[in-house]
């Protein structure tokens, strides 16, 4: 990757759930979540999906924690149910007790409470966190969030319903913002006429100038008979204006080596 | 998990591409792949998305090769762009050569030719492949994709746009239907009325008696105040009729228990 590998907050994401590994949900919440924390500054370095197995989720967070990853955001299995896993799986992988927290147990209490329904065993489940954890308040939903220090890393469980995961995760914005010291700009055009392979060697050219900008072609045609390609330039900086400032380099770079050969350029 | 998971051919998907950790795609290869797979009987077992990177695409192989996975399959990196490295990560994870292959090479220029165009660096980098590797020709575009047998794994590399992915792995599934043992059967439905943490106890009594079965609750309402659950139940056995006939029966004795307290079934 580029020189500042080592200076970047690396943040990782681990989903949870049988349901992505037999192909029965599309993992929006990694790309949702991925999409946020990029332009935070995070570096998504990589995403582990796992089974409702307290060994699989518990070896997910042992990679994570291992590699020294600044942010460790997990979403799915803070459920009732017998297969939602993931606290226990995190206690068990922190070796810390797993235990009710009292704060928690307010939270689901309340929920519940305020339904008129009593607290039973499954909901009591949702209560149980890693010895301590602080749990996060559940705007959409009853099952708390999670969040754990653990050395230098910061480990948040979400929940895996879309707009419970999104409620929770949009409440700690600032506390995750005020972890990066980095910004991102990007920009993308897209060129018709011209097939992939012969924009790579460009592309080249434009890397080795600018190192520090990532340059992407997406293929959204056919590389012979009808090419057309999306082209997206990001780069990471201590501050907005250098990172738009690189970006917009290597974008007019590009742009005009690829007028050369005779690409048409559209924004949209 | 259950007690024939040692018997089970477990695979592996391996998503590469900086665009899937910026959340800029949302992943539906993987999605599509895990219900192909689980469909011909492999257990998919993990999914890891990492970015171009060689040391980060080496990790993702080392990492699935030596939990003794079945099969692997990757997405992403084929193509003639700086950032395309699957095929040499690929040599690099496995200590070989990464070389240009012969077929590979014919495949990449009868392409190119019949598009009356000539054979360049670029092109050519499309047809270097790990040492030993079988390439498998891309019906709906030019990069082939990899095929490698490394002990008793078959690792195949596809690439990342969605039609070229589905045309190449639509032709090997005789092929990877030949290496599992297994089917799948499932059934699903929705309860309407009943919490999910009412449930949660229901469905502790089936799966512990059929515990071959597993039973996922899906939310797709409000916990309070509106539930509505979407309950799937799948089974693996040797025979489609033994994982059917498990499937049937606790299905049925999930649905009387949730007809017990008042729950509302629907099949669509």
């Amino acid at each position: 990757m580029n020189s500042e590998a080592s200076e970047e907050r690396d943040a990782w994401i681990i989903s949870i759930g049988n349901e992505l590994l037999i192909g029965k949900v599309v993992n929006t919440n990694f790309s949702w979540l991925a999409e946020q924390l990029t332009s935070m500054g995070y570096r998504v370095r990589r995403e582990i999906a796992v089974m409702d197995d307290i060994e699989e989720i518990s070896w997910a967070f042992k990679t994570a924690l291992s590699s020294g990853a600044s942010l460790i955001i997990s979403t799915g299995g803070l459920g009732p149910t017998y297969d939602d896993k993931t606290s226990e799986a995190l206690a068990y992988a922190l070796g810390r007790r797993w235990e009710v927290n009292e704060k928690a147990l307010e939270l689901v209490k309340r929920k519940y409470e305020s339904a008129g329904m009593e607290i039973t065993e499954h909901r009591i489940k949702m209560a149980k966190l890693p010895e301590g954890a602080f749990p996060l308040e559940n705007p959409a939903g009853t099952a708390p969030g999670i969040m754990i220090r653990e050395g230098d890393s910061l480990i948040v469980a979400l929940p895996g319903v879309p707009k419970e995961m999104k409620a929770i995760f949009n409440n700690l914005i600032d506390e995750l913002e005020a972890r990066t010291e980095f910004t991102v700009a990007e920009t993308e055009f897209y060129v018709s006429g011209i097939p992939e392979s012969s924009i790579a060697p460009l592309i080249d050219e434009v890397v080795k100038k600018y190192p520090k900008v990532y340059v992407k072609s997406h293929p959204r045609g056919k590389e012979l008979g009808a090419p057309l390609l999306l082209i997206h330039l990001s780069a990471r900086a201590g501050n907005k204006d250098d990172a738009l400032s690189m970006v917009k380099r290597a974008e007019s770079m590009l742009l005009s080596l690829v007028k050369e050969i005779g690409g048409k350029i559209n924004r949209k």
